[in-house]
């Protein structure tokens, strides 16, 4: 029996928790948390029982598509809050293209994922430990959780999950990093202009079915990009947009010219590669790229090519612009509210894939992400 | 005789031009023009010797570098201008790494030169048969003359070169066509703030050692890039550059970082390939990436690769843009107003190669901007 204690900040409220290390549970296997599932009452600090905590760690950097041996499956003690932090049972993990980058050891915006550190995730949970009265036990909170089953995190980086506004799943995905990153892509940067044409490439995807949506909702002819007819259809009939390229086609540059035949305005794009030099090649004047992501090359073994072309910016007078959603942060909650009654009014359809499972399960899912697997929001479902 | 009468629009004054054409001028053989250069009084519309009009036409589109047979020196009447226009004789040809783009037979900002058209490009001469008072028989206009002797230019497209604001040589580089793209490439496009770090490429070109200059007067930290000590010394010691990087050491990377210790701010580029990579690993956050030239691209015979490196764009929240200067052409005597007094201050050089010769040497002449063979302005002098 280990004792968890939070320590008390002058304003909060003394908040105890007792929980075990189960020493029985083997070393990468996840299990269910009936114990604390079982706490009588969530929002009283009682004494409760706790089970281990199983993490996903790197093990190596992946050479290419990342296998199952680049992760290390860990268990180890439930984490114990400090002053200012909340502890966590993780319920839904993030599972987002950006993730890959992290896992190379070359400067970014975020530094490398450490080797043997937890595998960096945005994730959705359960307050059972909290010294922040905005966060009380009981209470769901968004956060950078990483790929376990027990986070603890300062209560500066939490969002806490309203009801009235969405589901737990719903801030992963359009209430979440990726309803903020389609909204400030498309509106901060891609400035779009009612009647414009905008291109979105992964258009089936997290970020980009929202993006499209969005352009939609600003009066403007949406076109979307995606792998195959049953995406395209999706594209089309389930999204709503205005018409859908397969990228897997013979002659995507001609494809985009006939779906877009007053050229691109905006293309905010997710993918890179062949999709991004089509696009440069149907640009119109004044054209505005948002690079939000380049998804066909994050697992290149070697320097992928760029766009050749790229000197479309300078006949057509165009901009390309890359963006971090993080940088909007002071206007998330605006961004939020206007998502979730897009959403309520029937307007804003956010696709999620939920895979039930276990943290051991996270390469398996993850790699869905590249093999276009999946439609929407990719969200692996622990909580069971 | 051939008569060359110019109508008459309801305001003008009459003007009248009596030429002849020169039988004996031999095809591909340039010639002074004395008979005009003779002329008692240009200022009054006088009948007046002419000989033919040699000019240089596209005989065919080059592949890869330019050679001689490309192009086709032809040589007939002198045009006659018809209302709204006047006809100039040429003195100064401007050479434009641009003029290399038009050569080829694709789609850009401006159409291709057609088989056997005049090669397009910018000139300065003198009048000598006009219907447009502001333009009188004697001045000296900057348009866009061709590579030929003879001119006829609708008048709306001319600029009259002021002598109290400088030479005819800088109407086409700093006060004209060269001057503008600096100026609003760098200050429009690249937006600098004084402090800033601003790397440009060529920067002992014509363009690049002006918004070099620019940037400086604007209180920035300028680095240029460049080929060759000589050249590095030259943009440092003759242009007031804060550093150069020539651009033929083993690693361009690692020495724009040692110049740009904060990172680039600013990177007006005129080269593409290895320097805007080697730029886009040097990037500080939200620089701009000012897309003017990629003058080593413009003889590729194949698809060139692009820039690898364009994700850092997303990495540093950065901006690539292209612009064309015609664009901000209703601010043009705004910017030759502050650029010739910059010049007349001593705080503005703007260097200038002049080579003396017949438009017959143009294509030898052209070629000294791939080869790395001129600093500043490459201007083809035809007034002798």
């Amino acid at each position: 029996m280990t004792q968890l204690h939070v320590a008390e900040p002058a304003d909060y409220p003394v908040l105890l928790l007792f929980g075990h290390v189960d020493g029985n549970t083997p070393a990468g296997v996840s299990h269910s948390l009936e114990s604390i599932k079982g706490c009588p009452n969530p929002d009283q600090p009682i004494p409760c029982a706790m089970t281990s905590n199983t993490s996903v760690r790197l093990a190596r950097r992946p050479v290419g598509l990342p296998v199952a041996d680049d992760f290390r499956i860990d268990t180890s003690e439930v984490p114990t809050p400090g002053p200012g932090q909340v502890l966590v049972r993780v319920t839904l993990i993030s599972l987002d293209p950006a993730m890959r980058g992290w896992l190379d050891d070359r400067p970014s915006y975020l530094p490398p994922i450490g080797l043997d550190e937890v595998i960096r995730a945005g994730g959705v949970g359960e307050v059972v430990a909290s010294s922040d009265p905005r966060f009380p036990v009981g209470s769901m909170v968004q956060g950078n959780t990483g790929v376990q089953e027990y986070a603890v995190l300062d209560a500066s980086g939490l969002t806490r999950v309203d009801p009235a506004l969405g589901t737990a799943s719903m801030y992963l995905g359009v209430l979440g990093m990726t309803g903020m990153t389609a909204y400030f892509g498309l509106f901060e940067h891609g400035r779009p202009r009612a009647g414009d044409t905008v291109l979105v490439s992964a258009a089936a995807g997290a970020v980009g079915s929202i993006a499209g949506q969005l352009a939609r909702i600003n009066g403007c002819r949406v076109v979307g990009v995606a792998g195959g007819p049953d995406k395209c259809t999706y594209v089309t009939d389930g999204l709503g947009f205005d018409a859908a390229v397969d990228y897997k086609v013979d002659s995507l540059r001609a494809a985009i010219s006939n779906a877009c035949p007053n050229g691109i305005d905006v293309y905010f794009d997710n993918v890179g590669g062949a999709v991004l030099n089509a696009a440069l090649a149907n640009l119109s004047m004044h054209a505005r790229i948002v690079i939000c992501g380049a998804i066909s090359q994050y697992n290149a073994e070697q320097a992928t090519p760029g766009p050749s072309n790229y000197m479309a910016l300078l006949v057509r007078r165009a901009t390309m612009t890359g963006f971090l959603v993080f940088d909007h942060a002071a206007e998330f909650r605006t961004a939020r509210r206007r998502l979730a009654q897009w959403v309520a009014d029937g307007q804003l359809t956010a696709p999620e894939t939920l895979v039930p499972g276990s943290v051991a399960d996270f390469h398996s899912v993850f790699l869905r992400l590249f093999t276009g697997d999946n439609v929407g929001k990719l969200i692996l479902d622990i909580s069971a």
